[in-house]
């Protein structure tokens, strides 16, 4: 059951409220719900029933395939406001890969619930492009990555990956482990170590345990030329 | 303007054809056209205007993506009845990548064109809906084909796309280039000479020019396990 100011929250971000007569209105209502997922936590994945549709209230999801062998590639990263239909999926027939979805800090979601979700969307033409809009922009995003991941050398990556955290945190400070930068970039950990120290030998950076310290911005920049 | 097999063609592939009113049927009946493309033709690309909504009548139509070293990878192939909806992205606004598209084969569409599209995209949910619907089935294709390459070893790739050839043509023979298939499975040439080479060598299969004769089905099925 939503309250008053997750319900703003919900209107605001579901595109599709103002199509709703009210008994679905009612329906959205009474069946979301408010959970947390602690950093790390699993929400889906292959073997997971279907959970519903995620709308982020706090914190940030990822969302990556898994190799047979446990390689992972991260496909993209949700932040607050951002809804996730691939949590979904199983109700949405043309969507036939498999993702897994973490919480990649502490995490509040609301979730509208599978059963009133299929409902919704299988009766309402509005909801039913919502799901499919939603899914052709995460198409563009994994389009992104995978040309990124394709195309581009690993240096340019490494060095675009570090200016994305540094205007997202807004800090010149990266406080992620070399594993986890190798698990967004789809590479391995001896891969990132060792073109970090390839930078940190040339001043543009300062490694430390846990953290990154970026000294010199336009050298990092340079890179991408 | 359609002819009546046309559009007897027409009716039974687009998806929303009964929701639309007598006046957008008109629109596509007059605003759509029959083009041939020969083998080899380049119908879309990145510096291309926008094409509109194809709907492929006979032939076969590949989809990939290009780096800036003019490497190609193989997204998806599309035949008979399929339509592209990628053809016409300018007008789909969450769609911010590039891709190319080409004849495999010689080839006839029926091209509804950009501008009747984009008002009828506009104007009907259910014509913007196929859109999108169309966009996340190829979604669907391409992480298919990403995971075939991010994760699965060549020589496995190689004997899944001989296997899909032939059950494709009917025929154990397959009547591809080394430069070909290397397209289709976004490697190079000389990676799929060396591999064909080994399946030769253990008996799977016999090279001639532009051609490849599968002998041993059975063999290449066990690569895969």
């Amino acid at each position: 059951m939503l309250n008053e100011s997750d319900l703003e929250f919900t209107k605001k971000h579901l595109s599709f409220w103002d199509k709703l007569n009210e008994d679905e209105k009612k329906l959205i209502i009474n069946n979301t719900n408010k959970i947390k997922y602690n950093k790390g936590e699993i929400l889906h994945n292959a073997d997971n029933e279907c959970l519903g549709l995620v709308l982020i209230k706090t914190g940030g999801l990822r969302v990556y395939i898994l190799s047979e062998d446990g390689r992972e590639v991260t496909l993209y990263r949700l932040g607050n406001g951002d809804s996730c239909v691939l949590s979904a999926s199983c109700i949405l027939n043309n969507i036939t890969f498999d993702v897994v979805i973490d919480a990649e800090v502490d995490t509040e979601v609301l979730l509208l619930n599978i059963s009133t979700f299929s409902i919704l969307n299988k009766n309402n033409i509005y909801v039913e492009n919502f799901s499919y809009k939603n899914t052709v922009d995460r198409f563009s995003d994994v389009m992104w990555a995978i040309e990124q991941i394709l195309f581009m050398s690993f240096d340019k990556r490494l060095a675009t990956f570090l200016i994305d955290e540094m205007s997202k945190t807004k800090s010149t400070e990266i406080n992620l482990t070399h594993e986890q930068i190798a698990k967004y970039l789809g590479s391995a950990r001896e891969v990132v170590s060792r073109m970090l120290k390839s930078f940190e030998s040339k001043g543009i950076l300062k490694l430390s345990r846990g953290s990154i310290q970026v000294l010199d911005k336009e050298k990092l920049r340079e890179l991408l030329i």
